[in-house]
């Protein structure tokens, strides 16, 4: 039987690594006059926090493509709530090459705070799309022991999200830190089955 | 049976969902000297049309994509007028982020009207390209009583386009609004069967 | 049965289509100061160039991907010559933004014979890389009547591009149009069975 | 039986092709004041180590993405460890663009040394992350005889790759040319069976 969703999947996964690869673009090359090998090599090290919010925001959309995978695995009916809040789940995925952006431009900067927490809000965003997602997923499928599974742990996301993007008013690192910690757990826990 | 028009599907979720993550390009980070927090967020603030914007047309290709979506489940078959007719909404769904990046920078000047008049233009060129790959598909597949539906609310689509460009030299708020009424009354009546 | 191409289909889909999406990166919005409703839509009507040459260039790559698309129709197993030709065959679509770019930039300037020759030169080139995949194609796989029309049809390719790219030196929009001419033909050719 | 790696497939293909086309921004329309076309040819001879590392690339991650088609074309079930592998290779994957512009940026420069090292590093990372996922798709599937020959094949990666990388101090194009012909290699030997 064919699933009514491929299409959307297939449209999901299409702006998924469309954002995933258009993170690239905030890496950006020195421009360096005089060059010389010593100081280029220097100026790329300056950059770390460019690469550490790139390898965090890929981390993320990573995440974040795997869930939606686990969701859609069980989904063979569509609905309109299923289409809407994917839509605006995948609105939300698509903005993070411009918070990464923000986090990179401004981390160094006494303007870290306000860029650290609107990049924790946009996850608080992104995980008030997951939930409504999630529901309405399991309102057009059966909901087997693995999609319980998955909400449970994907439910802890919005309270963490809320205490990191409080946390970056007063320490931008460990609101950034906590966002990192939250990946590592999904990815360890949600698709062991 | 193989669907003839998978790999149709499949090119144009693929420009469709290139061109909705595209927008994001307009999304540019604010570039301050010397940095606050407080200053930066009065600075995304201060960027809100730009944010509207972009949650306005991802709404509309969205609303595109889900049409497209419904035209193409009745199709089987594929002809020469769906290939034109198809590849002519393509074209006209890449230029979306060009006429958002248009109202963006012009809503708040004294062109506003001129830049609302050739955003909500494209649209009605976009309702064209629609009616006539709705008549495309027709003529190669069964009009079932989905598709029927689908058309006859859609074929309010060039009136009102057409009303909310010339409206634009008028209001250009009254026309991106008209616009965006329009697609909430689609996401809300196309699908539901 | 599985088709064993079916993934190459998949990765060149979605080549084609950021190839085509990408194109919309040369429309620039005009920087105005200040602004007005008639300025703005002088300076949108005097960048005609751009827009003929994002259609022209759509169009084209629209082509290709149909004509790629009846190609392959018809292959079933890979081979190794298929995998490189088609390799090929995406790297020069890749550049078509590139080229398309450098017309929009030097057509009305005296570099347009140099400009014009390299994007019809860069398509003597695609036809090279059609016919290699073409021959690859019918070497690994029952050659049906469609594509030997097809072929019949593309072969023309070849020597007119090079015709094209010599008039551009002559007259640059000859040679634009030589190619536009050519891609009608193909669009009402080469489908209709 | 539907393949449990459909969608894992179906979103690396995006990234790869996203990758690969994204290549393309790299290619810049000179900016000549006056322009003429011998003056334009000029320019763009000039640039021909653009378009060298341009196509060095795309070739680069062509093999990546014919060596990641026949790795998974034995997979069935996927792991987790499949999903961080490969998402690991995807992330280095999107990186291409960047170093690719490095290369071209400081190639005549006397930072070409520097460039190239990082250039032929990130394929050392990249080959560490495909003899990951070479391990955890074993671990997961059959080994075929046709996975046994790839994965003796792309064991030399990483010892070249390391030597490209120490060269690239001595002499930057050595160490390019190194990797070229290590892909050239693989083109040749890897697919057929």
């Amino acid at each position: 039987m064919e699933k009514d969703s491929y299409r959307l999947e297939a449209f999901s996964d299409g702006v998924f690594s469309v954002a995933i690869t258009l993170l690239v673009l905030d890496l950006k090359v020195p421009i360096l006059e005089p060059a010389g090998s010593g100081r280029l090599l220097a100026a790329l090290w300056e950059e770390w926090p460019t690469y550490a919010a790139f390898c965090l925001t890929f981390a993320s959309v990573l995440v974040m493509w795997i869930n939606h995978h686990g969701i859609f695995k069980e989904v063979r009916k569509t609905s309109n709530a299923l289409f809407l809040s994917n839509g605006l789940l995948l609105l939300l995925v698509t903005t993070t090459p411009f918070t990464t952006a923000l986090v990179t431009r401004y981390y160094r900067t006494p303007a870290a705070s306000a860029a650290a927490a609107v990049y924790c809000g946009s996850f608080v965003l992104i995980s008030v799309a997951y939930n409504w997602l999630w529901s309405a997923a399991s309102a057009c499928c059966r909901t087997t022991e693995h999609l319980r599974r998955v909400t449970r742990n994907y439910r802890i996301g919005f309270p963490i999200y809320c205490v990191a993007t409080a946390a970056a008013f007063v320490h931008p690192a460990l609101a950034l830190g906590i966002c990192l910690g939250l990946w590592v757990f999904w990815l360890y826990t949600m698709r062991e089955a």
